[in-house]
């Protein structure tokens, strides 16, 4: 099997230092047991032409493998899946629900939760950003209890399996672990620390981590200095 | 083969006619040639726990045939796709790609166009709205301007066959296509007017403008009024 090349960056401001979405990628590869190259992009990168010839958006992450070309996390990890035959189950039944938990990780429970970085980080210095963000945190919330009600005591969310769909919802839930947000919700939490505490998961983590050796351009740096007025 | 059951409401608010998300996947069966019923909800009975059962949200769609289940319009219209070998090229790669744009429909472009509803509809009596709207309007534009770069003069976004991942696209871009926002794309906006004119998608509207045969429950209509108000 040939050695796909991903996308990811040398340098994000430190909030975002472990949670850049080739992370999902990397740990997909990582429980497949595929290696992999990188190719690190400095801020501003990925907005060049070349780049968007990869991802129209200008965005990390992508995936290259000879002359296959792919961007959007959720259909790099299931193209893994399918290629390796592993994430995602045999059964027809099963299958079908590990890919409705992709999309339901992508689709009902990151929106909210990007809305709440949106509000917290892009829109922090806004005058409208904090009477705002009750309604932000209460539609979190209302999709934290939908999910830790359906999750119940079941270890991953179609039952003993570990799938893609566990994959990106553990991705998406932990962007907010650090905030709280998962306090009230015990089994939740639980279920994050399951998907966090596979070996796959933390080498993904790891590398990704390692990757950071650049320094932020410029006009970076000026927002980040703005932001660490507003705070 | 058997005939799947999707749910859809009997009543939604003016605003939402022609949008609610089954309309995706009645557009992926009319497209496959597959006949179907539809439990129609209430307003108010996709939160109760018989529905819940189906969509731990409490949301349409759903699709049911035999012993399988599934939420997510996007997890729905891919299984249909494989279910029938159509909307999916046989290519692999070109497999891949589509998948690629179900994805980018769902989680890059979808998510600022419901921001964008989520300030003008749900939040529009609150004083942080207006505003807010400006920076809404910027994000979106950033995607449109985008897409509508890579589209270029393309027919659909893989070439020449309208697969599954333009379904979900054209469905995602006409939210906003009242609106204006398509105004400075011409090719996206031909693009959408491409799709819709597809005969399968004229049936899906008209089926599901047809199955609107109930009325709002009382504290829903309290709701509308109020948003009369701040109109
Ligand atoms: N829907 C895309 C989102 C990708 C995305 O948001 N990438 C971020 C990093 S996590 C990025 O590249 N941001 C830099 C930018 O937009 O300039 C996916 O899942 O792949
Ligand atoms: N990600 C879900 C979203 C479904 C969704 O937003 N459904 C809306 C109608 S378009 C709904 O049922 N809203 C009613 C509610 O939330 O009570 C999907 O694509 O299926």
């Amino acid at each position: 099997m040939s050695k796909p090349t991903i996308t990811a960056f040398d340098w994000v401001p430190p909030f975002a230092e472990g949670q850049v979405r080739d992370l999902r990628v990397r740990w997909a590869l990582e429980e497949v047991g595929q290696p992999y190259d990188v190719l690190y992009l400095t801020q501003g990168r990925q907005k060049h032409p070349e780049h968007r010839q990869r991802q129209p958006f200008g965005q990390v992450p992508t995936y290259e493998d000879g002359d296959l070309v792919l961007f959007e996390s959720g259909a790099i990890v299931l193209h893994i899946a399918e290629k390796h035959g592993k994430l995602l189950p045999a059964d027809p039944g099963a299958r079908a629900r590990t890919i409705e938990w992709m999309f339901a990780a992508l689709n009902s429970v990151e929106p909210p939760i990007m809305d709440h970085a949106i509000a917290t980080l892009f829109e922090a210095g806004e005058p409208w950003s904090k009477p705002r963000l009750p309604a932000v945190e209460q539609r979190i919330h209302e999709r934290f209890g939908e999910l830790s009600r359906r999750l119940g005591d079941r270890q991953w969310l179609d039952g003993d399996e570990f799938t893609a769909g566990d994959l990106l919802m553990v991705a998406v839930l932990r962007i907010l672990a650090d905030d709280g947000f998962l306090d009230r919700y015990d089994n939740l939490a639980a279920y994050v620390a399951r998907g966090t505490a596979r070996p796959a998961f933390q080498r993904a983590l790891a590398d990704q981590m390692a990757g950071f050796t650049g320094s932020p351009p410029p006009e970076i740096q000026a927002w980040l200095d703005k932001q660490g007025e507003a705070a």
